[in-house]
Formats: structure tokens, sequence, C-alpha cells
């Protein structure tokens, strides 16, 4: 699966990935209304909103794009009907050929990772039938649990040839509080890129430079990017904080590996809620999702000069 | 929620919760078969036997002890079916007056751990009308990403009354990799204890000596235990490993302050799945509920003479 994303990238000359955080406050009124109107202000009616919301989305970027990383929380809030849409949007994204990550930021111990893993990326067990769950194609990890909570996802990763994300060095303001604090001179999240760069060398693709095991590394600390590209060479890096949280396409130039590949950066709100900014505002609410592909082009460009100036 | 949770310790004279984390290799053969007739070997019928196997549990003990902690990831791991059982597993125990814990060890940033929050312990607002989620008591939580992430977790406590267990020190052979690593002389996992007394000073209930906020020790780790019943005396102490992990009620009287309170240790498959162990196989598949029963009894004597030892 990273070599479908890596290919995807090329494809599309876009390493950039579609957040689909669809917080309540982004779907446009006359969505939530029909939604409402046909399942009442219910979580039902909620979670139809978030669905018809991200399809239009995904249906208006989706040739432009490789990959989409539906936030689980989102779903998750609105209780099993928020979860079904999940799935629905996992399984609609992967028939237009996007790679889904999911970012659920999972992590636990031994057979509770496993279980996660399988739920997640692999297969289930029911008595002598196995089924897929929420089949995503990666999901983002928290490593707080050391080795014995990542590696059940490497197990899987090996037999379904799916990835993960490993948490590094995350892209909010007070990430540094334990992530920075120095360990024989040396911030956490180094030592944790060190572990991504170990967990990875044992999970690498047939063919192709880059690991199974990516990591999460934020827009927001663009020298931190810089440093752990080198500590993990053979790791893609996801990066959140792009466009709404502050990051621009110049500060992200040192995540990228000289072949312009080993990153992929994400904007959710940037895109998904375009339509809600100055900047897009005269596509008006029922346009929202054609706002949400000129604010694609928009990063595309923005990325890619900012690549063309480094690497030219 | 944590002043219900104590008032429910004293009265059942049991520092104890039963984790149910059902894996189906726990779950008798005859449940399986009456569920795999309903539904076929389906996710329908993993998650039917799920069901039935986690009511005769909870029936079985619910009137000895004071909280169940269902590990999501057991649930999750069948997909959307799992999920409903998840939901319909918290449901029933609140029917029953028990404690909810749900270990989901969530955690992200800002307005998605608000999700997250939300989702779990508060309600979420679908137009002019608010829902409960999945409406658990308690959460576990993981404190990788800092203070934004649990923050918004401290606010649907304090609206909501109820808490969370941050991950502080975990009962895996692993859990030292990072969380053990020495920061300005004292372990990360020390650091994390003292934020977390500092986020339960920001959110005590009216009454009471401990707050909304508490704390992972695994049972694995007594010596860690003792101080960091110390940096966080405010907190109560989820202590899992008891049991199978190897954890024995000896070791955990540290974890406890002289009140006899401020600790609750958790099992699972040493309940759970107590007939499956050569010390209850005399009860046999069909009797599996009360071989949960009398291993509950076991457990909460052994924990109960070990804290008369120490403090008589």
């Amino acid at each position: 699966m990273i070599n479908k994303l890596i290919a995807k990238i090329k494809k599309t000359n876009a390493p950039i990935v579609v957040g689909l955080d669809p917080m309540m406050k982004f779907v446009p009124e006359y969505i939530k209304e029909a939604a409402f109107a046909e399942y009442g202000e219910t979580l039902e009616g909620a979670a139809e909103a978030v669905w018809q919301y991200n399809r239009g989305i995904v249906d208006a970027v989706c040739d432009l794009i490789p990959a989409v990383k539906p936030q689980i929380a989102m779903y998750e809030q609105f209780g099993i009907p928020g979860l079904e849409v999940f799935k629905k949007t996992v399984d609609y994204c992967k028939e237009k050929d996007l790679v889904v990550i999911g970012d659920v930021k999972r992590g636990d111990i031994g057979s509770t990772s496993e279980a996660y893993a399988v739920g997640h990326l692999g297969k289930v067990q029911v008595g002598s039938k196995s089924y897929y769950g929420l089949n995503e194609d990666f999901v983002t990890v928290n490593p707080y649990l050391g080795s014995d909570g990542v590696k059940p996802f490497l197990k899987v990763c090996k037999e379904e040839k799916k990835g993960i994300f490993v948490l590094v060095k995350t892209s909010n303001p007070s990430s540094g509080e334990f992530q920075d604090r120095l360990i024989d001179g040396k911030p956490l999240y180094e030592h944790v890129g060190e572990q991504v760069a170990a967990w990875g060398d044992e999970c690498m693709p047939e063919e192709g430079n880059y690991s199974y095991v990516g990591a999460v590394v934020g827009a927001t600390y663009p020298e931190q990017g810089r440093i752990m590209r080198k500590v993990m060479p053979k790791a893609f890096i996801l990066v959140p904080g792009y466009g709404a949280q502050g990051g621009k396409g110049a500060d992200l130039t040192d995540f990228f590996q000289e072949d312009g590949l080993g990153a992929i950066v994400n904007s959710s709100r940037g895109i998904i809620a375009a339509y809600q900014q100055e900047q897009y505002a005269g596509y008006g609410e029922k346009n929202y999702a054609d706002a949400s592909r000129a604010a694609v082009i928009a990063m595309k460009e923005d990325i890619a000069s900012a690549l063309e100036k480094r690497f030219q």
C-alpha cells in the first residue's frame, strides 16, 4: 500500500491528503436541513448530513489527490450511526481508488493492539471464516506504550501489505510538553523516531525505498521535520497542520527527500470548509465542494512550487 | 462519578473492576454455536456471541463489584456489529448500576479530543437537540499529545461529573521503552503523573478527596505504584495487570492510600475466562459465569487480606 500511495502521489503530482474531519459547523445548512427532514435532529440525521457532505467533497477532489484521512473521532462522536458513516466513507473512498489513512491514533498492548490492528487493517476470524472490519489502508498509531503496542500492527501490515503512521511529533501547541523533553540529550520524539526507523527496517515491502511504518510530524514544527527526515530515512512522513494550523508549503520542503517524495501533507478544514473562508466565499454554500476543489488546487500549487524551488 | 465509584467500592468492599475484554477464544463453544446458528459465521454472529457471553458474566458478578471496564478494541475488531455490542454492554452494565470505565485509550488534539470526549462521556449537539453517544462513566486517555489532548476531556468531565484515567505507567513489558526514560532525573511517567495531579487540581468534585482525573499504573510495577501514589495524592489509580499478567494482591497495597481507597484493580481474562483455568475447570464451559463469580470472590479476598495486613 505504501507503493500504491507513492504511485498515486506521482500520478497526481500531489503529495497531499485531504482530512475528512466533518465537524457539524462545516456542513452546509442545506445539507443538514435535508438530512434532518428525513431523519429528524437525531444521531442518524447528523450521520446522514456528514455522509452527504463527505460524498460531495470526495466526488469533487478525488481525481486531484492520492489519499484521504478520515478522523474517526468526528464520526465516533455520533455513536453507532456516526461509525457507520465512517465505514461508508472509507468504502466510498476506496471505490474511488483513493488511499485511505484512518486517523484513529489507536495504541494498546499485546492482544488488545492486535484487535485494533485486525479491526482496522486486517481480517478478523469468525469461526471458519474471516472478515475485514473497518478496512482502512493505513492507520495512525500512538507509541506511548512501546513496542508491545506497535508490533501487532507490524504483523498485520506485513500480511496485508498495509501501513501505519506512528505519532512522533504532533502538530499541536502543547506537543512539546512530553515529546520535546530531553532524554540523554535528545528529545523524546527523536527516540520515538529512532524506534520508527527500527520498526520500519523489519517491515519493508518487497520493492521500494519506503517501509510500511511511517511517522507523523506536524507541519507546525519544520525544524523538527528536517531532523526527523534524517533520523527515519525509510519512513514516509504524514504532515498534519498545513493551512488552518499555520503550516505553509515553503516551511515543508525539509520533510521531503531529494526525490521529492517521503512526505504527504494533510489539510482538513482548509479544504473541506474552504467555502467558509473569505478567499473562497464567492462559491457560496451550495458550491462548497467546488470551493474544496479550488483549495486543493491552490494547496497543490503551493507545495509544488516550494518543492521546485528547493530541488531545482 | 468518582464519588459513586468510591461509594460502590465501600459498599461491595471490593476495589475491583472486571475487564470485559471478550476475545473469541474465551467464549464457550455452546454460545458461539448458538450465535452462529442464528446469524451465521458473520460479524453479526461474532458480536451476538460476545454479547451473550458478556451478559452471562455481568449477571453473575454484578452484585459483587463496583465497576466494569470493557476494552473497546475487542468490540471494534468486529466492525460496526462489534461496536453495537460495546454500546449494548455499556448500557446493560449501567442498568445493573455498575460504573463503566470505557478502556478506549483515546487522545488527540483540540477539537478532535473534544469530539472523543463528547462521544464517550458527554452529549453531542445535533441541531437543537443533544444526545449521549457511547455514554461511559470514565474513559482511559493517552497523554502523549500533552495538555491540548487532555483538557477537552476535563471540560466534559466537569460538565457531566464523569472522569478519566490517564495512562501513566502501563502494565506491559515494553512500557519502559519510553515511559521509564529519565528526564531531569525522573522517568517520563513521573512527569506525566505530575501533570495528572495538576489536571486533577482543576477538576475536583464539590465534595470528596479524589479528582475526576485518575491514572493508570500497571500492577506489574508495584515499586512505581508506590512512588506514583505519592506524586498524585488526589488521583484514583486504575491498576491493570492483576492475575494473568502476573500482579498479586500482596504486591498492590502500595497503590492504595491509608484509608484503603485510592486504587481499583482490574482483572480481565483472570475473571472472564476463569473456566479455562485449571483452578476453576470443574465448573465446565456451561457454568463459565459461575467460574467467573468464584474468581471474583477469590480476587476480592486476596486483595482484602493484603490490605488488611498492611493497614491493620
